[in-house]
């Protein structure tokens, strides 16, 4: 019976499903916000789709960037995605598979969309534990982020410093954020993780995404559902 | 003989063409940035073109993004254009043409190119004197914005905090800016500031914007190369 309603970036992955499946546990109405922003492929939004199918979303707007034009990063350029590394290899540095400043694009978007609907909460599946490479993942950002965009918002400027980021997956391992999707029957299945996905959808298996998955539903002593090549 | 570089952000109209003269009188090779976001006329990206032609530009990049899918604003919807209106109607709320999100969306994408292209200078020519009602022109808002991006970026990371936005008209009034303009050489009558321009491209003269532009040539005591309707 909630009035709750909640922006949910959504990626078509395993954590963004993961944190639309709490939102809706929490009884929020769900405004989903997808990216085609140079994807090498498509799995990813078909997977999106899928889930805000699933989580029976209000409404689910796929927005078209081009980060392409600029260039400068593995996913939406041809630089090899790199392969086989161990999460101990991955972890401290930030990797070629960055996208220059995507999380606060994809934010920004979330913040217009928040204020043409009159919404105030945001929420988005960064993680701070697996992904500690990225700075765009890190809580101090998050904070800023939302200073920021209370200030750039009427909300901020009428005094109501309303617009909050939510991050319910920061410090969740990867195995604590499976355990949690399975306990409100998320159906990993249908999520996309993999960098580098064969032609029909299968996911490699050795990219960095791939490997921290497959860690995760091991450590959660889950059985793992994707369709690996 | 600077290597200084700057991306600024380019939208046609006066204030930008004032920032992107100044950048160059300080000896910056110019990253210019532009917007297709659902403008309901063209006039303002051609003036974009030919100011950034007329600047020597090392780029000019032209992004599009589709803020009308959200709705939300006059400049991109089908609500009218108010005219007619003082400075003092306009002084004091927010206006209707008002962009959601608008320029924390752009300085996002100046920030991916900035990080893309190795560039630490951002430059907006937002004014907090006549556009008092954006949220988004106000300094505070602009410094949280500086503090997040630092935050988001591998330079922030690295500990280099070097991304810097600058506002070099944010305490100017229109009669200021264009005095300083005019003594850069700019061609004011290239620029296009009108909300509501004929389809020959002619300004309406009546909108806020083509009001505080008339008033800022008259207090500025200079001649005003507009081609009014």
């Amino acid at each position: 019976m909630s009035e709750k309603r909640a922006i949910v970036l959504l990626s078509g992955g395993l954590d963004s499903a993961t944190v639309i499946a709490m939102a809706r546990a929490q009884g929020a109405a769900v405004h989903a916000l997808s990216f085609r922003y140079g994807q090498r492929h498509a799995a990813e939004l078909d997977a999106a789709k899928e889930i805000a199918r699933a989580n029976q979303v209000t409404e689910h707007q796929i927005v078209d960037i081009d980060l392409r034009q600029f260039g400068g990063s593995a996913l939406t350029d041809d630089i090899d995605v790199p392969k086989g590394r161990s999460a101990a290899e991955m972890a401290g540095e930030i990797p070629i598979t960055y996208v220059p400043a995507r999380n606060t694009i994809f934010l920004s978007y979330a913040l217009a969309l928040a204020e043409v609907r009159g919404i105030r909460d945001i929420h988005i599946g960064v993680n701070a534990v697996d992904y500690s490479g990225y700075p765009d993942c890190r809580p101090e950002y998050i904070a800023a982020f939302e200073r920021m965009a209370n200030l750039a918002t009427k909300s901020g400027v009428e005094g109501d410093r309303a617009i909050r980021i939510h991050t319910p997956l920061i410090d969740l391992t990867k195995a604590e954020i499976i355990q949690r999707g399975t306990d409100l029957g998320v159906d990993y299945g249908a999520t996309v993780s993999c960098y580098d996905p064969t032609p029909n959808g299968a996911a490699c298996g050795e990219c960095d995404a791939c490997r921290l998955r497959k860690k995760g539903f091991a450590d959660a002593g889950l059985p793992d559902p994707t369709r690996y090549a």
